[in-house]
């Protein structure tokens, strides 16, 4: 029997938490280098100089970490199918290191999709936060899964 | 004398490219195995049997590509301070082993902020192609830029 959660068992008004995840200075400097080489993002010594008082984390590399939590505790049980995009993704605070991330999720809305009625859209708002709660990251995003009874 | 791009040069209608960026199975196979571990990411024969008919990139790791050509070809000569957030972001086709990515970004709109009239605020459109003109992301998002004469 195939236990995965499908789009049937998504609860609109549903809200749950997902983490943690330590942030390290080495991995905000190896992330940044890669994708977002910003000397605010790889120098902690010149980031000190900088509006934010110290090395922070690229923006990518938060919304990154925050899908491995989501990823590790819903996706890899679920039968989701992809991503269709984000409505809005804002980062109220920079993530730094030595930060304890999670990111909570809230299920606003659902349905099937018109065109292919095997799978559902749904939307859900993520709040990433640090254990003193402050709020790293927020976004709306619409994510695809397959109806267990939609073939 | 600075002569990085500030607040004042940029031009409201203008558009630019920056490119390019060849996407290999091995980058999208271990930006996957870090933040995104669904198996359409990270297994390349598996994938072949997902709607996608292969492997495909992490949408995450379409945005970080795409911001490194922004960084290498535009950031990196301005005075950018960081980025407010973004007001949508669509993934309209997978990103693929293979896609040779360029990124092309219209200066939407521009204001000097309200509350910090040292900084400026900076809306662009960014739309991430393959070489055949396949769009694979599209966002709008909001920049802070220095202003040369804010001090």
């Amino acid at each position: 029997m195939d236990d995965r959660i499908y789009f049937e068992d998504l609860v609109v008004g549903e809200t749950e938490t997902y983490g943690t995840y330590e942030v390290t200075e080495d991995e905000i400097v190896a992330f940044a280098e890669q994708y977002d080489p910003q000397w605010f993002h790889t120098d902690p010594e010149a980031a000190e100089e900088s509006i934010y008082g110290g090395l922070i984390a690229s923006g990518w590399h938060t919304a990154s970490m925050t899908m491995r939590l989501i990823v590790d505790e819903h996706f890899s049980n679920a039968a989701v199918l992809g991503a269709a995009g984000l409505e809005e993704l804002a980062w109220p605070n920079p993530t730094r290191p030595g930060d304890v991330l999670s990111a909570e999720i809230e299920l606003l809305e659902k349905r099937v999709s018109e065109s292919k009625p095997d799978r559902g859209l749904v939307t859900t708002r993520t709040t990433t936060s640090d254990e003193t709660g402050e709020r790293k990251l927020q976004m709306v995003s619409v994510s695809l899964y397959a109806l267990r009874n939609g073939d």
